[in-house]
C-alpha cells in the first residue's frame, strides 16, 4: 500500500501541494468547499501527517522525555501511568529512558535529547549523579525540564516532590512511639536532595526525642543488591543492632525482609521496619509493612502539568517552583 | 547558543557540506585527512546530526515502539528493561506506549506509528483485543512487529512466549499433588491466545486426574479491579468453593490474597493458591506465594533481538517462528 502524502492528495483532487497543505492546516486562504473536499479525502485515505516532515517545519515533535531511575518499582510505575494520562490527553507521546541510576547513561541521553527528538522533559535524577552540567545543556538548547522526586535544587524550573522532610521525622517518630530506641537510617543515595531530606526529618525527629545520633546507624547503599544486602546483614548482626529501621526506598525494606528472613530476626519483635513505599502488596508482606506512601499517580500528573503548561505559553523556562504533595504514614504490622 | 550544523561545520571548515556530510558518514569520496579534520571539529563543537533531517533521509527514526498494557506489573517491568538493554547497545530509543487493556487505544498508537515515526514495534496485546485489523494495517505500511508473551497467532511474524500449555498443566497438577479435588482457574482475559494456552493445561491436568470439571470454576476477569474482587469473593464465598486456585496472572493472586484476608479463609489451609508471577515480593508475602515464574527479562532481550536482527537484514516482513522460553515452577507456602 502506498504511502497517502499531501502529493497523492494533491494529485487525486488537482489542486497544488500548497493548497492541500493549507487547507489541513486551516488556512484562511482557502475556500471552504475546498477545505472540505481536502479534508473529506483525506479522511478517506486515512492520511496522516509524516511526522518528521511536521517536525522539521514546526520544530515540535509532539514528544516528551521522562527520564528516571526504573520502572521495576511501584511508585515510578505510578509516576509514569500519571504522566501518560495528561500526555495523552494533549496528543502527545512520552519516550522513557531508563538511566539505572547511572549519570554517564543520564548525560548521553540529555545529549541526545538537543537536537530536536523532544519538546520538554520529564525527570528524576540518577542516585549517582554528581555533576550536573548535562543539565544546563538542555536550558541552552531552550528544552524545557521539569523535575519530579528526584529533583535538581539548583535548577530553576518546575520541582514536584512530596513532603519529604516531615515525612521523615514522621516515620522516626512513629518509630520512637513505638518504643525504638535505636534506629536506623537506610539511605539510597548520598547524592539525592529528597533522601538529604529525609534525612534530615529522621535526625531532627532524634534530636527532638533526646535519642543520641549513632554514625553507625545510618547505612548509605547504592545500586548494587548484593552490596546492599550485606550491609544491611552486617547491620542486623552486630553486637549492638537497630531496633527499629526507617527505609528512605521501598527495595531496602523488601532487602531488609529478607535478611531478617535469613537470620531468622523477628518483625516487629525484635526489628520494627518502616519505609518509604508504594508496594501494592504492603499490606500483604509477612508481616504487613507500615509505609510512607507517596501519591505517585499525583505526582507524575502535576508534573506533565506543568510542562504542558509551559507549552501552551510557549515558555521554554519554566519560573522556578516547587509543587509539595503530601504523603500518608500508613501504620501496618511491622511497627506493631 | 546556535545550534551546531553541519552548514556551520562547513562554513568554519572552508568545505561544501556534502563534503562534511559524507565526511561524517565515513564516505571513501573524502580524503583521510579531510575526514579526521571534519571529526575533530564536529567533536569540538559537540555536534550531532538532527534526528529528524537523517530520519527524512534515511527512513529511520532510530526509534522502536513498545506497545503494551500496563507498567505497573513486575512482569512487564522485566520485560522492558531485556528490549532497554538490545535497544541501547544498537543505539536504538524506546517509546513506550501503554494501552490500559483498550482496543481502541492500540489501534490508535499503531494508526499514529504508520508513518515513519518508528522502524519496528515490540507488542504484548491487550486483553480487550478482538478485531486485529489494525495490526495488519502495519504490515501493509512495512513496519516490522514482534510479539512478546500475548501474541496475536494469525500475524506472520516472530513471537515470543513462554511455555503456557505445560506450564498451566504443571500448576494445576502441582495442585493436585497437593490434595487439591476442587480446582478454579482465574482467566485474565477469554481473548488471549496465550491464556487459553494455559487454560488448556489446566483443563487437560483435571482430565489426566481424572477430576471433573466444573464450570464454574473458570472465572473470566477483566481490567476492572473492583469486578475482580467481587468474582473472587463470590467464588470464595460459595457453598461449594475451591480448594486450589491457579492464577494466570499475579494482579489476580494478590486479590485472592485480599479476598482471603477479609472473608479470614486460611491460606494453603482451606485453599492453596499458585499463579504465574514474576513478584519480587512473591517469598516474603503471608503465605509466601508459589509461583509460575517466567523468564521476562530474557524475553525481552529476545524480542528485541529479533527485531534488531530484521533490521540489519532489511527485513520488514519477520519469518513466521515461535520462540519459547521454559517457566520454572516454585514451590512456597501457599500449596504446602
Amino acid at each position: 500500500m502506498d504511502q497517502v502524502t499531501l502529493k497523492s492528495l494533491a494529485k487525486e483532487l488537482n489542486l497544488a501541494i500548497s493548497t492541500v497543505s493549507r487547507a489541513l492546516s486551516d488556512s484562511y486562504e482557502i475556500s471552504a468547499e475546498t477545505k472540505e473536499k481536502v479534508h473529506s479525502l483525506a479522511k478517506k485515505l486515512n492520511y496522516h501527517p509524516n511526522p518528521y516532515a511536521r517536525s522539521l517545519r514546526k520544530r515540535s515533535s509532539f514528544t516528551i522525555a521522562v527520564i528516571l531511575p526504573e520502572i521495576a518499582n511501584n511508585f515510578f510505575s505510578l509516576v509514569i501511568n500519571g504522566i501518560e494520562e495528561i500526555a495523552q490527553a494533549n496528543g502527545y507521546h512520552v519516550l522513557i529512558y531508563l538511566t539505572h541510576e547511572s549519570q554517564e547513561k543520564e548525560a548521553a541521553f540529555i545529549r541526545h535529547l538537543t537536537n530536536g527528538r523532544v519538546d520538554g522533559v520529564l525527570m528524576s535524577l540518577s542516585g549517582e549523579t554528581e555533576d550536573i552540567s548535562h543539565l544546563h545543556t538542555l536550558k541552552e538548547y531552550n528544552i524545557p525540564i521539569v523535575f519530579f522526586d528526584r529533583i535538581c535544587e539548583s535548577i530553576h524550573t518546575v520541582k514536584v516532590t512530596t513532603n519529604d522532610y516531615e515525612s521523615g521525622y514522621q516515620a522516626t517518630q512513629h518509630l520512637i512511639e513505638k518504643g525504638c530506641t535505636a534506629i536506623s537510617y537506610l539511605s539510597s543515595s548520598k547524592n539525592l536532595s529528597i533522601d538529604q531530606k529525609r534525612m534530615q526529618g529522621y535526625l531532627d525527629a532524634l534530636k527532638d526525642h533526646d535519642i543520641a545520633f549513632r554514625e553507625e546507624f545510618i547505612v548509605f547503599c547504592s545500586n548494587d543488591a548484593e552490596l546492599n544486602y550485606n550491609k544491611i546483614k552486617s547491620l542486623l548482626s552486630a553486637a549492638e543492632a537497630p531496633d527499629g529501621i526507617f527505609a528512605s526506598v521501598e527495595l531496602l525494606a523488601i532487602l531488609c525482609y529478607e535478611v531478617c528472613k535469613e537470620l531468622k530476626i523477628g518483625i516487629p519483635g525484635q526489628v520494627k521496619i518502616i519505609s518509604f513505599s508504594n508496594l501494592r502488596t504492603a499490606s500483604l508482606l509477612n508481616p504487613s509493612l507500615s509505609t510512607i506512601t507517596q501519591p505517585a499517580f499525583e505526582i507524575g500528573k502535576q508534573a506533565a502539568a506543568a510542562l504542558f503548561g509551559a507549552f501552551r505559553k510557549n515558555e521554554t523556562a519554566l519560573k522556578d517552583e516547587k509543587i509539595v504533595l503530601i504523603s500518608e504514614l500508613i501504620e501496618r504490622d511491622s511497627t506493631k
